[in-house]
């Protein structure tokens, strides 16, 4: 009898190569925001908070033109061991900088900010648990809390009741190369043991926002590379649907 | 038929003058800290984590005591409208400051140092979603997440089976002069035209740990300092019995 | 014979229970602001500097209202050892930014904002010499401060002549159990082994501003609660007194 | 006869999409260092400088690995106009940070930490003047310049004779879509209207070590990643052959 | 009859050009501090606080050698109209910076670091009231200040009784160019009108431990630089001919 | 026979006690900036980039008169040990604070605002590598980048055609006590071990725009002072003919 090959181990959660955790999307979370979202990507939970204000920043007065912008951020006890706070050591942190720049260029990615008007929005992605994933569960949570916050300025006038600023849905999933061989949506204990991490981006009609893999150990080939983006295309379909569903049901 | 009475009319939302919100009090709300709690009074939702290490900071080694702190923030988009991150302003307000001393002091009043030995607990409180009373809620929930984390403590050990690192339990809410009669537990909008604000943080047997009385408008006179104290010993006595009840249920 | 009892026991200095410090109350101690006085409570030193300027701050601006806020600070060898500087360490501390807070909004207590007009009046508080009570000994050296202020804006035109930016007067102090016995204005050492300390900040006529009770050990009953209450009345009466006849001398 | 295409049509600077800038690497450009390089891509001039000191960061120590980090800046008149200084602004920008990491991350693929015994190696990349490719030429330098620092360390017996902490070399270029066509080498006028741009750092031996991709504009589609990943790899074999030559002339 | 000369005319405050302002050093202003002094130039005052402290910074441990350093600040109202506190702009400004380095530098010019053995004391320079010259002000206080601190450290035990950490005096002031001609200790009317500003601090056997010229409108010659170190010679003898005295009182 | 003096003994890199090292001047070094030069002070090497922009600091407009500043900064491994970046410690050291002052103290000496109209100019003075005497090269080569730039705005209109905003030329270097006798231009070496050590800004036709003596060691007296002075004469003077050539000479 042939011994169990590599690629039909269980993962440590018991999931197949090419299957997400549990997703889950909780639209209206906060009473306050115009749109808040929070999405659970296993026990990875991200609070998303999309906040719509009339008027734009200084530099692009008069442009005709709104603005989407984004920070994450996790809480200190978001992880396993405590956190310092970024806002106690009185500075933010490179990787803070980072997801929080990709978050916005990658939200921007579906704005017509013409079709937005003068207007600006802002995403707050905070973690409140991380375990693994949560700069790719921030942005497809904040797509959904930024397509609330729309809504909501269309209904209140804000945004012209005939006007796109979407111009499509955006989504994003982890993969990674853990013992030799890809898998989606890594969990911690999977991310720290990847030789290469990889965090992709993509539209509802599955073009490439923003494709970021680091080789943590080993270089990777081409071939490798590419069983990655296959995986990640595969993700991104699937979360791209949970995303239309949670929009389709009543908040 | 005489008018309706000042004191009979109903608050904003439908309260009597000595009726405190709906409170809930989530325990382990979190998978990885050593205690947690989502505690909500009405619409202000704080979460409470609790992070137990063993260790004392640098100027207590040797001391043979541990040591108790506190941080407490908001979430930028807590309250209606969004407020900068400190993390971002890269400093720490003075009202951020002036309650997580609140709160860490709060608790110390409760806790024996000698029988926690030389152990840490840091309780971060965020403030997920805010309608007056965050701090009065954040205290309230810390209380509940501290007994936990230090029964965890036990359990594996770091704490010794018979020491009593909690020498009773501490609650806290808010009264606060409107129209005129004192009330218990303000929510936001009541907050705002309130006269008089005061936190009053107590132990479970009825002492006073914390007061602070504030004056935003008129100057209040001895008697109703004390109508405003009364009423936060029905409060306080209250939410005692609710954190007994959750930490009598299991988690 | 009977025993000497504990309430019949000299304070370290000397004083009764009820017994103010030597206070002094210097007017005009700088050449250049607005109004500036030097305050003595025994050995704490308070300069208070009030420094009027046209203009309001821009969120105020086009309201007709004036603003007063305060800033208090402590020389690095005010105290028995030295300490760092906030300008050296980039940022205020919490102790700092709290009784900032505390001295401006007891002084905005007494002032009518729309009788100042469109004017700013900031009070520095700077301890050049600490012994207990300093954030108390600033509030009431600021108030003289900035009655001064107020009068020499009202020479100069820059207040009318018939207005009445002054509602009151504000006076400060500190009680606190100590040995189980409420005490009226405590020095540092009594400070450090008082068991509770409150600061209670009145307005001339015998109204509360602001009362801060904190249990450093024990919690405290009503009844202790009522006995600190009924001391600090006691000393605002005083220091009131002393208010008024250092305004009524020449400067 | 048929319109010249657009593929055939020359770039700004009249290059072949598939052809670098001119690359020089001036290898012991500074007196103090342990190695340093003045690279340029064009008119992209960045001075690496890599400084090796015994001993490794607290928490590396014991170990018996060394550590490898890297620090990207730009002088403030590098660019066209000028920009303020990060240490004048008191804090460091997000692009900053996140290209200093990048710099690290790329260096560590093909350093053997054990080999290099508990040393530090820190580069500095400062860009002396940019036009595009900044991040991409710093990695090209500092590879360069740590193989510098590594020989001068063995020949001053800090490193054994017979240790290979280097186990690769690593090149870096940009690539991107303008007009449609996949392009290598952006200088700063192509990389202002490309609609993706992307930055490969790959391994002597043609494997990948980051890959990062963003669509500033429209998304991507897979076709047109793969030929920017094709065209990457003509670029960093190229650089490769660059680097071997400089290291294998003399100083 | 010839025309008063320019040399001739009386300087604003009618004092000779080689004329120092009135000059009080008051020792034991302060309560705490091993050596303090309030110095007065006219109405320039500043307290100078000498905190002794045994052992030394890390970098100087096991040197047997001890330290001396100095902080210079300015209260917020110690001039003619407010400025903003550096502790709440969160940074020191460039002028702070380099008079504090000037007061310790000054200062350590008559260390014998040996003598002192592995002690620190620091000099804190608060200028309470600026009327031009605080920084020379500043040093000659700082001196006597430090004078103290050293006897009371002898006294206690902490430098050998035979030990002379002082190998002289050192005393500074201020002259400058005020309308063609060198005046001695400018006050702030006349160094704002001053077309070259010097500082210059000297031992008191009349040797030059620091010369800072600066021509603020038109560049000098040579014949005025030596009229202007002339002049700052004979205030220099003045002064350290009141430091004297004011060690030989009693405090 | 009698045994070499001191006067005649070489210096650690064989020059004569007046004598400075090899000086070069390179403008243009830069393709962005206004004006740029690459100076040189035998190892020592700056680059001064000046920025020219239309327009002047708020409190300056309407004035009529220009503006210029400079900012001095090291890289990290410019000197012989690296340092840490002030962008990365979030803090500018106080000695970068002084020399940035200086230098642009030192060029507003031989600016005409006037003349100069309502725009600014900004030298960055950075240094590449560091062998003593960087603030002194820094003056010398920013005032050659100046003078380009002024001519590069002239040339397009944005200084009057006849306008001359230069009203001399300024250059600076160091001199200093080494084992009892001065020296002309100390490097590293030298500058360590130097009793007084002092900068000299001069103005092309010999007067002196700052002074800047400090003993480091020993105070020194009024005759060596005066060598000093002779000294730094003789340098300035040989400088300001390396700048007239330089200029002269096309870019």
């Amino acid at each position: 009898m042939a011994p169990e090959t590599q690629d039909s181990a269980a993962r440590v959660d018991g999931r197949t190569p090419d299957q997400l955790r549990p997703v889950t999307i909780t639209r209206g979370w906060l009473d306050h925001a115009e749109g808040s979202v929070l999405v659970e990507f296993g026990k990875t939970r991200v609070l998303c908070a999309a906040s719509f204000t009339a008027g734009v920043p200084r530099w692009r007065k008069g442009s005709g033109q709104g603005w989407v912008t984004a920070e994450y951020a996790m809480l200190p006890r978001a992880t396993n061991t405590r956190s310092d706070r970024e806002s106690v050591k009185g500075r933010i942190g490179g990787r803070t900088h980072e997801i929080s720049r990709l978050v916005g260029r990658s939200l921007r990615a579906v704005i017509d900010t013409k079709a937005l008007g003068e207007n600006t929005i802002v995403l707050d992605c905070d973690v409140l648990q991380a375990d693994g994933g949560t700069r790719t569960a921030a942005i497809t949570g904040a797509y959904v809390a930024l397509a609330d916050a729309i809504e909501n300025a269309r209904s209140q006038g804000l945004v012209a009741a005939n006007a796109q600023p979407l111009s499509g849905s955006v989504a994003a999933v982890s993969v990674g190369i853990v013992g030799g061989r890809p898998l989606l949506d890594l969990c911690y204990e999977e991310d720290v043991t990847a030789g290469t991490d990889m965090n992709v981006v993509m539209t509802g009609d599955g073009r490439y926002v923003e494709v970021q893999g680091t080789a943590e150990g080993e270089a990777f080939d081409r071939a490798l590379l590419d069983g990655l983006l296959d995986l990640a295309a595969v993700g991104c379909t699937e979360l791209t649907e949970l995303q239309r569903a949670a929009l389709a049901a009543g908040t």
